[in-house]
């Protein structure tokens, strides 16, 4: 088999940089995507490391030309792009009834839109070559909702809709697409998160953590993004083509009380 | 008890018609919504019947500044909305590859954001009286998906998530948020449907019905109207606060197999 | 029409009771069960004042006959039960490790296998009638878990599978099958637990209310049983054959979060 | 790190023998356990195909002394048992008026309440150790209903509720449990089925399984047991602790439409 390539949006920090790990490792060339200014180097970095192809795009999500721009170099580059993994996302925290009308808007187009624009743009190359794997990183907010993220939410759970409406599209030519809900997961955002709870509950970082942050989690650890990174890698394995339309919580139990 | 007010959008045809005619009935003021010519004549006609006070908006659920107003001058004639039952939706049908994108974006906006802008709108006064009721007329594609329907699922799914971050959000103020979940109702759409199918299978209207159209439904029957209406009256219900944040189906157990 | 009759388990006490006095209150024949020692007179005394026919049975839920005969006494006296209502329950808590498994047998049998018994002893009659109403009381508990209530959770749980079977097999013949998933209810259990947890933990008994038995509802209210008992009302009702197979919860929006 | 011990329940024939195969392919040591004739060959051929240690055990899952003894053997031998496995099953097919009760009960006490006795005799060494992975091997039959399956739906459905307390319970250890829910898998059972329903409906075989075994499938295919075996070790790893709770479905698409 000649090697596979992953797009991964989303995959120049956070969860999506450790999908793209996973993938690197397991030796796919790698498509990065984000926004980071550095995101070039990012994305050589872990090539190099892992001794993969790649390419990288700062494709901006809001404009579904940039993002088919993305598909279309990647497929001239490397032929197929056999795994899509759709994890781009913003948040933006507010009461609905203050919750700015274009914040919704851009969570949508973001967290949602974007794979929708992305799906359309490989389901057809992914039914000609008769493969094809999507992974769409939702949320346990794609399941369940928190105050003050109703866009988040909304969208989080539409994109569950997506996925097992692509998976029922994909079943005959061999694309499956599921979804991933983690819960919490330590990233640099969620460090600042922390500190400010621990100063605004004025109790010490170590309560924050199991108290505020982990509140919904029954095991009071973060979600390791390498455990993120080994379910993505079975979800696209050959074999796992009955594995569809499904929505996988990692959640440390969130969704099992 | 001041007699209370329900606001409904899309309720000049089809469920929302029949959820008007519930309320109506029970005596409640009702603002119509619709974009049918004749919408005003049909306001009318219900209230007549069941001698309620009405008002009636042909808002254009794509324009929020519409929707805004409709709810404005709810409020200056009635005082206060009670009940909110966001039900306006459209349809499109296509495989994913080919699924026009401004398509996809009029489906969220109708079927989704139109709920988030009302949701928002009357949030606040409903926190102020202690007392909201909204019902997110969502789908049997809240929960699950059909081929060539992507957008529609993705946007039914996201209104569930807004369902539950609204129940959460209202649910110190008495303000509950539900969904309900319809599976296949016989209306003039689905009329044509029939006929088609018939055409399209070369079988008769008859089998058509169970085989094709209600082909998910365990029970081969349409699911009527007035059994969502009567399920609207007991989610609006004032004993119903704790009733909060669910997906309640009503789809012939397609959900149980 | 003649009177309906409902066959409620556990109806002498607690949400039974509430779901037998709606009923009573629709003027349905009631056919009262319970292991109160005054159950025969708490049941005359619903049955008087609302004027209604009205049967008891001390029927043991562990003995699958004695649960037959209830059903042949209820058919001899009323011709036909067209509503059934599996809610007799008993609770016990504890690790799994240390779980007696002679308690785990019988709250298998008591919250899960009464209602195979009789739902199996109604299904003939039912079809035969073309008419049933079949109403699984499960609890929150059918959707989630909590520590140390493995053997109630594992049983509520596999209730709504046996809704969701009853309702498929009940489809072709107007018998529809529903559990409704209750939170927390005040009831005389409750009140003890509130009563020993404020004392353990130390605070009052209003905080108890909230921060401990409520803990998971995001609505700090009970569940008011008459909510219940209009909601069994509904799915009990003629127009209700398509609505069927679903697991209700009315949880304070426990579920949504 | 010492060789880690999994006991699989049912492992001497179809999905239990392949989960035993991935595990024995991951080195480690492995409990059989089976009814079958020749269950100790079996095991033994497995073991010396991977060169792993094992045992064998021919418990009745009905008798729980028998299951206690099993584990007893099985923490004297390997010091300790890291995963367990519950996947023993048995199935009956019937409509409900006429299910037999001992079948009821016996599908209950092999499907479910065999899982609860190993998991009430492991929980308490697991926790001293600090460690362990149950897996719950239910079926789509766990999520959704068949008609004339209602024992086993309750069954798989408890068996989810299990799931859910027994991961709330061993949250604080680094005890994980999830259950995985396959659909349909080919198994010598299965073949019979396919050779008799092309019988009875009087179409080639190779019609029966698409139309037929698998219409719930979207995707036309069985499962592979390898990929079941595949998610086993997952589930199972040492990184796993936070993905704890869950459902998993490998079901072509049946949960998703």
């Amino acid at each position: 088999m000649a090697s596979r390539t992953v797009l991964i949006t989303g995959s120049t920090s956070g969860i999506g940089l450790g999908i793209a790990r996973a993938f690197a490792n397991a030796k796919y060339n790698v498509i990065f995507h984000g926004l980071e200014k550095n995101g070039s180097d990012i994305a050589a970095k872990i090539a190099r490391e892992f001794q993969v192809a790649h390419l990288f795009s700062p494709a901006n999500a809001l404009h579904s030309d940039q993002l088919r721009t993305m598909v279309d170099e990647g497929l001239r580059r490397f032929k197929h792009i056999d795994v899509l993994v759709n994890n781009c996302g913003i948040q933006h925290v507010s009461p609905i009834e203050t919750f700015p009308e274009d914040k919704w808007a851009d969570i949508l187009r973001i967290n949602l839109t974007s794979a929708f624009i992305l799906t359309k743009a490989l389901m057809k190359p992914m039914k000609e070559n008769k493969f094809g794997r999507i992974i769409n990183v939702a949320s346990a907010h794609g399941l369940f909702a928190s105050e003050y993220k109703s866009a988040y939410v909304a969208a989080k759970h539409g994109l569950l809709g997506l996925t097992k409406a692509t998976a029922l599209e994909g079943a005959p030519f061999n694309i499956n697409c599921n979804a991933i809900c983690p819960g919490y997961v330590r990233t640099p955002l969620v460090d600042a998160q922390i500190r400010d709870q621990a100063k605004s509950h004025d109790i010490p970082e170590s309560e924050v953590i199991p108290r505020v942050i982990l509140q919904k989690h029954a095991v009071k650890k973060f979600v390791p993004i390498e455990l993120i990174g080994n379910l993505s890698l079975l979800l696209a394995d050959e074999i796992s083509a009955t594995l569809t339309g499904t929505a996988i919580p990692i959640d440390g139990g969130w969704s099992a009380q």
